[in-house]
């Protein structure tokens, strides 16, 4: 059976960068680990770990972008749930079996080999979750 | 100087449990650790485990609390981060010398005597914080 091994990030979409990680960088005191940006998604990303799990906070650098339509829409705030799974093709496999809403029907494979696939808020109650196998 | 410990859960506001429930812990098989009834917050609370961190599902049981007006007007989706801190005192006379807005100034303590506190969205890029100290 798949299973679900972590919560790997919080993906948080925000305005303004430097504004943003005057708090959870300055004021909570979390470590930045990096600031990456990140052409192929259209922004830049703030990679901030907290015992294991991270926070994310992602910044539009376009204003076409998925994520920049999303901040256009509904504001800055959690966007994203991460977990990390042990097999996604069995996972997937589980969740159509059940009838849940996939995003990605099949993994897709991030820029370092990680695969990855989100599954539609309309099935989670209003979470748009990324599943992530790292190994 | 304080220090943020660990993610320890991320709270969504759900419409219905049972429906969330046949996603949370049926199709992705997290084990739900238990399932309570809240009065005092006038809602129901799934905990759900994800190694060492939680998703924690609230559905309103009543129409005119905090979180039943939230719902209403921002549908379902993820509430709150909440980080726990090992000195919340500390932690929030630090935010409030870096000029963080808080909507606790002062520590809140749960029924079971856990110190926490939450911090307005307006300083973290939209997300609402809670800070929550366990010993």
């Amino acid at each position: 059976m798949p299973k679900i091994t972590a919560l790997n990030h919080v993906a948080v979409v925000v305005e303004d960068m430097e504004k943003s990680l005057l708090f959870w960088r300055d004021a909570l005191g979390i470590e930045l680990h990096e600031l990456r940006d990140v052409p192929a998604e259209q922004s830049q990303v703030a990679f901030l770990p907290v015992a294991g799990a991270e926070v994310e906070l992602v910044m539009p650098t376009t204003n076409d972008s998925g994520i920049a339509k999303y901040l256009a829409k509904r504001g800055q705030g959690m966007h994203h749930l991460c977990l990390e799974v042990d097999d996604i093709e069995g996972m997937l496999s589980q969740l159509k079996a059940k009838q849940i809403r996939l995003i990605n029907e099949e993994p897709r494979a991030s820029v370092d080999g990680k695969k990855y696939a989100f599954i539609h808020p309309e099935s989670t109650g209003g979470v748009l979750v990324e599943l992530y196998q790292i190994i």
